[in-house]
């Protein structure tokens, strides 16, 4: 029996766990016992459901199991992908007992946990996250919404799950680009609040892209831990919640200006988190090494050469709607992060070229 | 300066109050007090904006104020009408800071309440309620949410308001057919919680169908007392709430059989109450009582005639959904209501046959 990892994410009487394991969807782990009615619904998407729907379908015996299969990609984190899970919903008689259960990455994540949100004024949910940057990320803290052309995540709940459980397996079979994508959020959540964590990663960049069982357990715990920590003082995101958005002004830019999709949402973080950084006029050397981890991942430490101007009219939308003065999340070193509304203009601009051709 | 009346919805920390009063969008009261940002954001209808919403935004000095006109009636209670108002808040910019602010009757209300409820994960909202069914019923307790083709509200959030604003003088300007239709959930409240409220109502029809001011202030404080009572004890409806769906499940399979808006929403609760009376097997005087009050304030007191198998098979939808049984609300008496979910189905059938053409 492999050994379980348990961190409860504390929010009151909607408190719950995220499990950690390796061969849970291979029979290590009775999910059925998380289902409290009768029916279930999984959604999942055309690439992961060929590897895991049955082994799923699988934990859940003596419970009714219906599924639905949405198209991969951010490309269609979109509210008519999350009404299809509606419609199917519908379809089935499903009553306000019944659990969506998401079986994928983020983006799967997001749009059931939307649906789970909005079905009957909110159903329950459970995360079964198949890719690093799910498992370290975005399961755990009850954000659900879908894409709007205008932006990233405009339409949305807040809906804690009942369960978020990650079988370490699955990342046997995750594409070598998506697990550096995850790892983009894990070099994130050291650099605004571990430095210990992000020092370690930085010592375990082999072991991380060579999918060593043990280090990813590691990253996926430590990642969880911090943003479990993060949630629990504050759910929905009134103040030190929004630390976990660093990097991400920039990123929705890039997401924004290329087409969702064209870039993983993790390699725009990890190229936003590098203009952040300068935008923190963090010292030389920290800047460095934050590049440098980066690096080593293989991810993108510059944004694509879509121009300053497009990333400026991407980010002024963002910028408008997400609060009336330019807001920044910087790093005061590696391992501390503040929130920052006065970012001079001329610095931006320079942050901003390096998004020239 | 008229009187005015605050019913405070006790929810901790989510608590708010509605006030009642007369001459208030005149300017007998300062809405803007209750704008907590810069911005806001009115959604109204076609009927009514032409009538309101220059006084409505005149309450609104200081403040930054756009506007979004929808369709009239229950048709258009659809997560397309909804997303019309997110496309809006987009197009302005709008950030988390904005407030919602809903100006007419239960279908502008719940699609405002759903768009404020998801835009961004949740803005803030204020209910100007303009019909008598929004004054006494669905403008307070949070509940939001568009229709789907298969079941009416099965797309929603709780959210609750922010402040719900009641002018009585907007009444002067609805439609007979209307007032009539927000007295049925007036009805429903002395039904299911207040024998006084009832008999009362029984001895003001005149008063209430001739538009008095004080019936109609009247009503609309006592209903919203009750409603704000069930509101406090079950915000979610786990529990007592659903007391208030008396008469709904037949209310709903009515609405669907016919065709959203073909009778209004209160028309069809008036129907749907006989129904679940004598369904509830009620003693005779009791039940002639509800039917000729309900005649008396000239509501129809039979289903119209779609057939016993159309009303079946659309509330099979809503029993599937709603709860694997029959989940029926019934009378012990007028003025005391209970969850039943062991109705007979001969019983059943002999009450749906009064859908016969």
């Amino acid at each position: 029996m492999a050994t379980l990892h348990t961190q409860i994410v504390e929010l009151g009487e909607r408190s719950y766990p995220v499990v950690v394991g390796s061969g849970l969807l291979a029979g290590n782990f009775n999910l059925a016992d998380y289902v409290s009615g009768t029916d279930c619904m999984i959604v999942s998407n055309e690439t992961v459901a060929p590897l895991y729907l049955q082994a799923l379908t699988s934990n859940l015996s003596g419970k009714s199991v219906k599924t639905v299969i949405l198209p991969d990609g951010e490309a269609h984190k979109t509210i008519d992908s999350a009404m299809l899970v509606i419609d199917a919903l519908v379809a089935a008689g499903a009553n306000r007992d019944t659990t969506l259960i998401a079986l994928g990455g983020g983006v799967v994540g997001d749009i059931t946990g939307f649906a789970a949100a909005t079905y009957m004024r909110g159903v329950s949910l459970i995360q079964v996250a198949t890719t690093l940057l799910a498992q370290v990320d975005s399961s755990v803290g009850g954000k659900t919404g879908v894409n709007h052309p205008g932006g990233k995540n405009l339409i949305g709940a807040f809906h804690q799950p009942k369960l978020v459980l990650i079988d370490t397996e699955t990342l046997n079979t995750l594409p070598d680009r998506e697990l550096r994508a995850g790892l983009a959020e894990a070099v994130k959540h050291g650099a605004i609040a571990a430095s210990d964590y992000f020092l370690w990663m930085e010592q375990n960049v082999e072991a991380l892209l060579a999918k060593d069982g043990d280090a990813l357990a590691q990253v996926i715990i430590r990642s969880c831990q911090i943003k479990a920590a993060v949630v629990a003082e504050d759910e929905r995101e009134h103040g030190a919640r929004a630390l976990l958005n660093f990097g991400h002004t920039f990123a929705h830019a890039i997401e924004n200006s290329l087409g969702y999709g064209e870039w993983l949402h993790g390699e725009a973080v990890a190229a936003g988190m590098v203009m952040a950084a300068e935008l923190s006029e963090l010292d030389e050397a920290q800047q460095q090494r934050l590049i440098a981890l980066l690096e080593a991942l293989g991810l993108p430490v510059r944004p694509p050469p879509v121009g300053a101007a497009r990333l400026r009219k991407a980010m002024n939308l963002d910028k408008k709607i997400m609060a009336k003065r330019l807001r920044f999340i910087l790093l005061e070193s590696i391992g501390s992060a503040y929130i920052a509304d006065d970012v001079p203009d001329a610095l931006l601009s320079r942050v901003l070229a390096y998004g020239e051709p």
